[in-house]
């Protein structure tokens, strides 16, 4: 019942695999993927997950149990400390050019340690076992490996893609219900950038998604990871059209930002820089207002959003510096009706000033949010 | 008067500029390499490489002079640590994706920087302005960066070609002489591995090479480069014939872990290291007990051999750790007669034990030094 993507780029062919059960035999699949038998495997994986999972994620290893590294997860640890002490941990475990890590865990376990892989002995293999909603919709997807620094999130990293990955939809049962709805704000950017009908089931189907229903879960993240899949083959290195699954994230990066992370998640900063893009794409008449209604709503479905304090001339200041931005150009992606996107360069500081200011002035307060959720 | 020599792999195609007087007009064959007009420069150099050469190094870049990040080198400081601080600042100094990191300076530098380059926002390019003998003969050509950890030199890193390489060799005029004859016995190694000419060269011009003379030094260093350029042409991820580049590492590097790379410089512990190998490939009848000779004077010609303190089973158990060793094979590369060598597979502690316990028994004493310097 789990669904197989085939990922075909210049340097590397691999397969997705997404649906329940995966963890079943999981050790079975990773020994079908490579031909050194003595390879040792080695687990990244954080405390949570792994009180969690880790009986689950043992039991297809048998007699040969992989090595397992524990490590914080969260921004904050996504740090060259981090991997170090990742790398130093491999070396006295003996790994070689032969081991294989597998990241057990979420976006930012997976970064790293596809990173880690990446640059241990020059390069070694790795699987991705995505835990959260949105490491199986997004970050395990592409091949992008990374770490922050100080002076911004990813702005170290690789392109390595992994042996495969497997994600398990029954480890979405144990994520907390903000991070489900968080993540599956970047399908609902899928639908709005590539896929109408995408967008159309999770508009027909919000309350069986959200319950974890298999079929429609499964559905909704391989149609997602579908989407990306092919925009990253057009595009491996990011110079084209794989700048449009940026819908939202110049603003969205800009709110995590200037709220240092601590306010919102990922897909819930994503999900405000959708709703400030489409109102962009409206003044520009790229999307209809009934377009831009059903956008919202559907993003609304999956929000709430959640209100933020941040200063609006920060923000716009902010956009500036996405390394997205080549030199001195700064770009956009808008909306082009329900189901594309383009990319811009024009955006002005006064669009996006006024779109900020709209934020803001939609955004629920706390009593609001109290209110609705009494 | 400089030469120059074509890198064509299958991800990267560079040139390798070799000869006296590159610095005057590095910025015109910098610029010459790329068609972004607003690329910012970066220059990553050391103290003391900066206080020889930094007006020379600037004087062809007129009005848009490159920002410049100094940092101490050493093994020591090739760690991660120092890679987050470079990154930190390049960030500071609004790098971006068509920035260009130029790396002035040696083997640890241009190893740093190439790394850093490597994960910059996920890569960006760099140029090679290697300033040692060591650097401009082996560590500026192949694309291979990284760092060092506590478990050992160079455990991480990355596959990444620069867009040039300019050897300047006016800049191994500041360079210490044991530093000179170090990185020649790369040259050396050359000679022994693939290129009987460049032995017989290196035989015949020695004086010459040592004082510095420019048509004979360009002429090592280029004939040097090439056979690493031809090796790496064949085999650019070392799978294969690169692996011949290791002749005297194993042991080198296990003498370097074993003194701590307090006692010797690389050149002088690979030096060492050629002396076992061909002692074993003596045994195993692979070199006449002539070609031992003429291998052995060549490389005292370029010592003197230095003596170390080390511990011959602490020395040989450091060989199995060699990151060239897959899984549970241990390798090692023998000379076979001159101009040629070989991978075997098969070398056993035994056969290590003895030709270690030779290194020893033929070591100068430092009274013996002091002697010969009187």
């Amino acid at each position: 019942m789990s669904t197989a993507i085939e990922v075909r780029t210049p340097s590397a062919n691999y397969t997705v695999h997404i649906g329940p059960g995966l963890l079943a035999d999981l050790a079975q699949r990773i020994a079908a993927l490579h031909t050194t038998p003595k390879a040792k495997l080695f687990v990244v994986t954080s405390p949570v997950i792994w009180s969690h999972w880790s009986e689950r994620f043992l039991a297809s290893f048998g007699g040969t149990q992989p090595v397992v590294l524990q490590v914080l997860a969260g921004e904050q640890y996504k740090r060259f400390s981090t991997l170090e002490s990742l790398a130093e941990q491999l070396a006295e475990h003996g790994a070689d050019r032969d081991s294989i890590l597998i990241a057990f865990g979420g976006g930012v376990l997976g970064d790293m340690t596809g990173f880690l892989a990446a640059i241990y002995m020059r390069g070694i293999r790795y699987v991705q076992v995505p835990t959260t909603a949105l490491a199986q919709i997004d970050s395990s997807v592409g091949g992008k490996t990374g770490a922050n620094l100080a002076a911004g999130k990813n702005l170290i990293g690789s392109f390595h893609h992994p042996l495969a990955v497997f994600a398990d939809i029954d480890t979405l049962s144990t994520l907390p219900e903000n991070e489900l709805r968080a993540g599956l704000q970047e399908s609902v950017k899928a639908g709005i950038i590539r896929d109408r009908e995408l967008f159309d089931y999770m508009e027909a189907h919000t309350a069986a998604i959200l319950a974890g229903n298999h079929e429609a879960l499964t559905r909704v993240i391989a149609d997602s990871v579908q989407m990306k899949v092919n925009v990253v083959a057009e595009d491996e290195f990011e110079t084209g059209v794989r700048m449009l699954l940026n819908l939202g994230h110049t603003l969205g990066h800009a709110i995590e930002a200037a709220t240092r992370y601590e306010q919102l998640l990922h897909g819930e900063a994503i999900a405000w820089g959708m709703i400030a893009a489409t109102s962009i794409a409206q003044k520009r008449g790229m999307v209809t207002s009934a377009q831009v209604e059903r956008i919202t709503n559907l993003v609304r479905a999956y929000g709430p959003l959640k209100p933020f304090t941040a200063d609006v001339h920060e923000l716009v200041s902010l956009t500036a510096k996405d390394k997205k931005n080549r030199s001195d150009s700064r770009r956009f992606i808008l909306p082009v009706g329900i189901g594309d996107a383009t990319v811009v360069r024009d955006v002005t500081e006064a669009e996006l000033t006024v779109a900020t200011e709209e934020l803001f002035a939609q955004m629920p307060t706390r009593e609001d949010l109290a209110e609705a959720n009494a």
